[in-house]
């Protein structure tokens, strides 16, 4: 299966050894993006992968692209438009403190200001058998939210699998309102064959009422296959994090029509606080391109997001064998 | 209010990545000293502030002021003296790995051979509503005790208000006995309005008796509230640290003259075990300053020192916003 | 004479050792611009020096007025409003490979959004006896033209001195043509005193023409002295490159109303290729501050434009002393 | 007691910051092996220490040497042959992410190549007390263990102490089978005195049945001691590893030919997953030299073990200071 | 036209900072090669290329892949074998201290130990138009010399273009003399189109006579038509350096069957001394393919070789655009 | 021959990449001092070579003595006294910008603090050959001189060569004037055998007359013949530095009783602007154990002076293959 994306490829500035912005001259350079870090994974995982997206024709675009290619990702796709690529800076967290990220300039980027005709959709839907859709296209601006439309349209009608991401950013939409944001969503969603999201995506985004006279878990379980039906979508996968004591665990869940499963815990050890859900999202493609059953791919997913955590940057380089490794042996902490 | 200091820039000098001065070439500088960390965290919370001391009239004494100053700190105060500056290296610990501290030439630095006569206490204090006295400078050399029991006394004089910490070194007393030291604490505590220090101070360095009729919290309180009555000290504040399985915690206590109140323990997790107590004297005087209550600024107080051992060198950077970040949303660990 | 500068801050990204951005994922960060350079200079020559200008209200806002004060420069005038601040990426040349300079995001900077009414120019003129003026804002945006203007007019009201650079960039006025400039150059003029340029700007930006009878020196003399005789101009001053065979050298020129003196030529030696222009005018303006010769003020202006170039980064952070070494003991290569 | 090894000096490169190595290009880089770490930890605990082995005759055989006199080693008796030195890049793990180590060209290296006709193990023999020989040297090549055994029997003949250890690593022994390698442990440890190892070593390695009328504990003493009669061994000793949920235990064991003592489990803090077994060696070493009592001994060496886990590297560098502090003062976490 | 190559993937080791390996733990880690050299500028120049090779099925055989992806070069030709990688640490010269290059395991790498059986040569060359084979095959090892001869007759007989160069490295060929390679020399030259070489090769390995009866400038004419006839070589390219003075200088030339053009001398400024004739070579593929005039090509090329000094490593990462600049404007040695 | 020398261990701390001090955090450690440099270079050159000197006995004396074990000298003799090691701050120089020293804390040193009573100068003599003493020790402090003194009167005694060098540094000897010096030097010279030093310390320091009916040359070889036939010296010997245009050559010269050779002068290109003198006093040292010719040590010594320019640090580590290679084919810049 050959496995697209259409998103924002960023910069990462990271200073190194936990310091923090005032504290040093010295960052790290990375690229990054949900797009990017789910291809990236998925290559690793030896899949074929291609980015559809567009970058400056300056010296910092060609550096993007060599690092896209680097981390196994094919840059056919990738264009020319605009004059900037957004940035983020991280300052990483330690133990209480918390890792804090600091945008600049995103929706002056050149995806950011471009819109459908930047790009041959056509042409990279015949090279495609499923395009992820990144839902920061619809909070960013008005040129990336009609490419998303367009791109999700044409595949759909192409037949193409379309996976979607709801990653809503309060910080990205304090100018539209949720109202605003649900009609976007609510537009995009019947394209769609997968989608990651949460409990509080449905309830807060989409507006979609629990019913409150089942249990907890009954309630999420109803409310979910409710969406599912409404958008005939096949799969809905996302993560949950789970605090006790001073621990912190993840869990991954993922439903099909009929059923639903949930991963069991792993314990959280953050290196780098940014792209578990990205690594967990790779997990349930690969299980889906696949065709794994939904446990084994729950379960893979979720080792994917911890190990995720345990690897600089927000781009997961983790390949199959690590994964296994953690879940097979997860004593043996040394290989040679 | 116009907080200063009176106290030594020093030189930090650590080895990157937990590495012991054997394992590498590469240091990291930073310039410190109780003043310089106080001073940097009240600006950091908004307040204005000034540093009295004194450097070499070198490229290094030019360099500490630059980073002084980046530290927020205001440079107008810095005289020049001497030809060194003290230093210190730190070989960072990890896990019962302890940190290990080297010190050079503290005794000789520009501070350490400064009297009175080098520095102009009228036209400081003049701009200085609350100047700290670090305890060090009783401990350094005739010169700096001297300079410090005449700052003091002009301070007081003037209706200034004097804090002063114990900061006991045993390393730079082995040459007088306790009892000098005695003697010179009890020459500048009747000058002192603020007063950070511990139980064992007031026991063993100015020899005061417990009274072992009462239960042992009691006994705390009860002498504290002996030795700030006789000094007539407005404040007397600390930390305490606990260590409970594997488990380590950092709790602060604040005194007025009538009450006593005690902070919820916080667990440590340490990326740098210098400076805590330093920020948790910055936060007591950024309540007292603003007049908060006891347990409101023993609750920040004691947050900042958390957050303090999170961040790498002796200098706190907190802001209120992250102070009251980690109080309020302990577990958001990503702000983005 | 308090002197303080209306300009940008920005970061500029640079790769270690020579690397070309695609080789590393390392960069160094500073904080630059026109009016940081002048006065970092300025203020390690022991002037006091003021920064007008506006960050975004984030870490990186934080991160910039903490290197600004580092450099000496007073912060109180840096004020906050928008979101971004406009960066650049240089990768290092090396002999033959020039040093090639990406930005990113230069107009949507919080400076270049800021317009008038973002800043106290009558608090701000108040405590400054001259202002520098970049010649970019009239480049950037609309709203920092129009800063540029009110700030020039009030200054010259109230009887301030204004300098001003030309710091034409085409890649800046790709949108408006020439005639546009010139129009803006026009506005400024005659509410400046000092101008820093070059005969082309003269002739191509404010298309005077040359007196083409006069031999090439003569013309140059002849040119600039209508220039400044039209707009009430005192001093005008800049910098001419020259290269014979593969040596590179740097020569300063200086105008006042009647004279004209021109530097020896002293050869460049590159550290770093950008940034002898501030380090040019921050020489001129202190010659100008003492009212020395004009003689003096050339010799040490280009002499500390040469310096500029051994030293990486834009920031020129010379002290007299050390260019006093250079113009009296330029063989002594070691100091100890 | 002079004290000796016979083993292989490699190159270890590590990323930097936890980094993979596709994420880097920087890579730090340090001499490493068995008879290093053991030796270099006794030199640091005041032993005179010398290696045998060989390096290549060039640049990095001169840096190879020069390290190891760094750590206190004498490098008299290392010789030049061969081309190469095996080499081994070390990512480290974090958190359930495993260390990964990708060897390089051990078998070529140039101790790989030396057989016994590139020592002069007599004079060697004249100044050492005891000769540690590396277990790997029985899987390298023909002539590793063709030196091994010579030398072996040499120091045995001569009256002088050997220390043997297992070491078997699997990847080494891929074409070899089990059998083989069992016939070269026979050989060798006739004429062996001290033998680090563990239970399965007896049991796989040697094949020796375990008792099984008696529980557990008393099944591993049995054992050991019908080991130890049969070969003459003096001391026995290993160390063994506890997951109890998720923390993680060392305990070292000793036995000499009548008791068995264990110590006291320590939790391990993991830098660096690689050396712990060298430095409780080392351990055991020194308690022996200097006739310590078994319990002395276990209990320094444990805690040594347990501090070469919180030092980058795998050469432990620990004094007998820093082992006794975290013996006796486990919470003073701060030395100054 | 695609172009692809044969060759190894080396890692290169380089010290930061001009060190020598003794100064540093530090190294900074490269892929490199011949092959990928030439391919990855050709890339740079908007070529498509692949790398046929080999390396091994582990962390650095992974890494060593992406590298060369990020650098612009298909990787779906680069196959599994072996356990190794070749490397190389250079200490880079500064001044008269020359450039140490120090060897590790070449012969016993993955490309070393794989023969023509290791690789699907056929639909290898069904995708490429030209094969760039690197003479350092025929000095290494059996395999990779049969490797070559089968690829290079492969290629002839399909009508691809065959490009070769000596790249005579004495240290490879201590065991086999001269006329051993002379041998293998003489076998695949007549499959070749295109050659790499120096007179020095002709003469001394190719064992042909120069006409001494001609001037020295003619006599290298006439040898080199005549061993272009002899092999029917359609191009016959190479670099020479002279010194004059203290300065250095790189000339190129370009024989096709019928003329001889020769670049005019450009000084040479190192960065890095290694890599120039790769950059040279790639100019030299890029002419050709495109058609370019002799005159033109050699101009180009040497230029670029020029560039590739002034870039740290031996990969040559230069544009078009950066080639046309120094030839168009040498001076301008700041872009912005 | 068993070389030896007496002097200060010394911490050398330096900015990376030609920053100064207010660019950067980062430090690199070396250890240093004219003794450490001369040995290390003889080291390097196959002698056998050892330390006397004390160092504090903690963490940092520990990792000097590490580092100069690494050096290749013995550190037997390297005793323990005092509490400090003195260090100097070296911001590197790049073209017309100086190289700028900045010392700390010299004369409280370990090494300054020591006088006789701290060595055992008779057992170090047993092992010595010859002695090298810094002249620094006359200028340093009174307990330096005394052991100096004793040590050169003990060494002559009992047969052993005394070498000395001049060393007068204006900043250490501002106390006492120029007439105490010469007391000094009058003191010392008659127990020493070598001596390096230049016109202007016989004729400044030591106030001998020039024959001023010579020409200048001539007045030199007078001088020096003179001081030598004066003191008993065997071998002066020193270097010249020239300035041409914009370039800079050394030359060294050599005297015997009878002869007097100088080097051809070679141009200096500087990677560090420190160290050559002990650089050149090294190959005076090995060309006169080795009783080379004159004409051969001054070539060899000058060679290797010009080659300490080119490598980091003050410490020399050139090998005798480096030093034939840039004397026998000075524009080979590549060896592989």
């Amino acid at each position: 299966m050959k496995i697209a994306a259409f998103g924002e490829i960023m910069m990462r500035l990271t200073p190194p050894e936990y310091l923090m912005l005032e504290q040093t001259k010295e960052l790290r350079l990375d690229f990054t993006g949900t797009g990017v870090n789910i291809l990236s994974n998925l290559a690793h995982f030896g899949c074929q992968t291609s980015l559809l997206t567009n970058l400056p024709d300056n010296r910092l675009g060609e550096a993007a692209k060599a690092s896209v290619r680097q981390l196994g990702i094919q840059d056919r796709w990738i264009g020319v438009s605009g004059a900037h690529i957004g940035s983020y800076f991280a300052e990483m967290g330690f133990g209480p403190r918390p890792t804090q990220v600091t945008y600049q300039n995103r929706r002056n980027s050149s995806f950011g200001v471009s819109d459908a005709s930047c790009y041959d959709f056509d042409a990279f839907l015949e090279e495609t058998d499923l395009v992820h859709i990144c839902g920061i296209s619809l909070s960013l601006t008005e040129a990336t939210r009609e490419a998303a439309f367009i791109l999700a349209e044409k595949a759909h009608t192409l037949g193409k699998k379309v996976c979607f991401d709801f990653n809503f950013r309060p910080s990205l939409n304090e100018a539209h309102g949720i109202s605003f944001m649900k009609e976007q969503y609510q537009k995009i969603l019947p394209y769609c064959d997968l989608v990651f999201g949460s409990q509080r995506d449905l309830t807060d985004l989409l507006e979609m009422p629990l019913n409150e006279t089942l249990d907890t878990d009954k309630q999420f379980e109803e409310i979910v296959h409710r969406f599912m039906q409404k958008y005939q979508i096949a799969y809905f996968a996302g993560t949950i994090r789970q605090y006790e004591r001073d621990k912190h665990y993840l869990t991954g869940f993922l439903f099909d029509s009929e059923k639903y499963e949930k991963a069991a815990p792993r314990e959280i050890t953050n290196l780098d606080r940014i792209g578990a859900g990205d690594a967990y999202a790779a997990g349930v493609l690969l299980g889906y391109s696949e065709s794994w059953s939904l446990i084994e791919t729950v379960e893979f997913a979720t080792a994917n997001g911890i190990l995720a955590h345990t690897i600089q940057g927000d781009v997961p380089l983790t390949t199959r064998k690590q994964v296994r490794h953690i879940m097979e042996q997860p004593t043996v902490d040394l290989i040679r």
